[in-house]
């Protein structure tokens, strides 16, 4: 029996964050151990043009999510690791959907709806100043997922919506043309955890609230430092739950550990500078090893290349086929 | 010094009518004559999709395209003649160019406009049943156009648009990418000849007024009787500008033939009948031979295959250097 298919994609728009990290990609490299399922993860360049134009700094961030990926443990021979880019096929499937989209379903994406409501609330053109790559990427995303006929895609609540379009688009490409070709992909809801950043609102890149996954000890050290807490002095009882650190904490602590931080918390007799300093110790720990192999990684971009040149072969022939039974399909072979 | 490029498209949704020939077949291929010029002719099948969806059907009215070029005088040695589909560069293109295209400009769009203003008449949602392929096209047509550089592009009035779009994303990529990449491609106005149905409106399928350009003798005399005119008794005089037939009959006559009619008609003494047997002897004589070829390349579409899969060969080389110069510029190679 042909196993399911787990895929999971990263927008290349920004250096990864503990945010990211613990939101999709710990969680999406901790899936990749289930052996039960082929495993695909790419790298989604060709949804961060529509909002990165400086070119540079896009072939940086396209190794920094690869160098992630591969330094925080996901093993590119037990999975199928590439570039959006790699796969051409993918825009000639998102060309086929689009053809098989209500553009009502396009209006009502969430990420264009809040554009749109920005403008109409300032009184401007509800359009004004979007991108039709925003409003159609659903499509391009819809073609990602498709393409390899993914079982289980790895989605937080912000991206549900996404994989509900997929579905949609799916079915509408099914009855279409009576054809049972598409997979229907279903959320994997264990991914999107929402850590705090450092003023206490959700770690975003938009925010200016993050700490980089690899910094060096010295900076982490810092930023740590900087952590929103409340005015209560060491010896006053904390409530564990409103900060934003303890949140923090227990991602990497042990559980012996993340209850006794708690204890000492609501019984006061701990100061937030104390506990700032067990998490930088115990997060440090934790991206030692890491941390080492992504510097080795980045200085050597001709690894990474090459790691991901032998994903795209491995997932090409796969994308190729496929596309060539849409295509007979349509009656375009 | 490189020539200059000429490109020009059909879209597969029909057998091809006289109002296709006399509007847009003719006049490229008079144009294909033009060796200062490099020419591609593309049989846009994955715009055909947007309205398209019987397979079998789309496969037939690719084959007809072609054979309908090249049985009307195109030299596939001379010019360069493919299918959309086997140029699949041209969809990463569409979508880098989506990514370019501000959502106000899409909105502009007359064939979504129609759509949009009929729904609103109805009193139904704006975008009640319109698909999101006919709303994205203009990027898909700019691909078309814009991968291979062209410098002139024929458009009649109605297509007018879609050239000062691609124009548009051309320029927003060039500005963005601070780059001059992208040629700013030209209308050339020669074509888009309206040509009356058979009931006076525009010859169009939609409107089912037209009349196949390879019919039998026998089925086109038919039809040229079923041509609309006015109750005049043979000896009375006739306008020949408001009468369909005469529009038809001197776009085949030798300017001493049309005189010729122009002046019985207006002096009265001839009844339309016997201008309808005019018209068809002209006709059929000039489709005897473009007939013989098309009906022959109809029974062997194996060779029509070879012959697109030869244009093919030229073309894509040209298009994937010229999208990865495109990659370059945005950070994706």
């Amino acid at each position: 029996m042909q196993k399911k298919i787990y895929l999971s994609g990263i927008k290349p728009t920004g250096t990864p964050h503990f945010g990211n990290y613990l939101g999709a990609i710990r969680p999406t490299i901790q899936a990749s151990q289930n052996r039960q399922l082929d495993h695909y993860y790419f790298i989604a360049d060709y949804h961060a043009i529509n909002a990165l134009h400086d070119p540079n700094l896009l072939r940086q961030y396209v190794y920094e999510v690869a160098a992630t990926w591969l330094a925080c443990g996901l093993d590119p021979e037990a999975v199928t690791l590439y570039r959006q880019r790699d796969i051409p096929e993918v825009f000639e499937l998102q060309w086929i959907l689009t053809c098989c989209t209500a553009k009502g379903l396009l209006n009502r994406a969430h990420a264009y709806k809040a554009q749109r409501d920005l403008n109409l609330e300032k009184g401007h053109d509800a359009d004004q100043g979007i991108n039709a790559g925003l409003y159609a990427y659903p499509a391009l995303m819809a073609a990602d997922i498709l393409l390899f006929q993914a079982n289980k895609v790895p989605v937080g609540k912000d991206q549900f919506q996404h994989l509900e379009m997929a579905r949609d688009i799916a079915h509408a490409f099914n009855t279409r043309y009576k054809t049972s070709l598409f997979t229907l992909p279903e959320p994997d809801l264990e991914v999107g955890l929402v850590l705090p950043g450092l003023d206490g609102r959700k770690m975003s890149k938009s925010y200016g609230n993050t700490i980089p996954l690899f910094e060096t000890p010295k900076k982490l050290r810092t930023l740590i430092n900087r952590f929103v807490t409340d005015s209560s002095r060491p010896e006053e009882p904390k409530d564990p739950e409103t900060a934003p650190i303890f949140h923090f904490y227990r991602e990497f602590a042990t559980e012996a550990q993340t209850e006794s931080l708690r204890q000492r918390l609501l019984q006061g007799g701990i100061g937030w500078g104390d506990v700032k300093a067990e998490l930088f110790s115990i997060v440090d720990e934790a991206m030692r090893e890491p941390r080492a192999r992504y510097a080795a990684l980045m200085e050597n971009p001709a690894q990474i290349d090459a790691i991901l040149a032998k994903g795209a072969e491995k997932a090409r022939p796969k994308a190729q086929a496929f596309l060539q039974q849409v295509r007979q399909a349509i009656g375009l072979a």
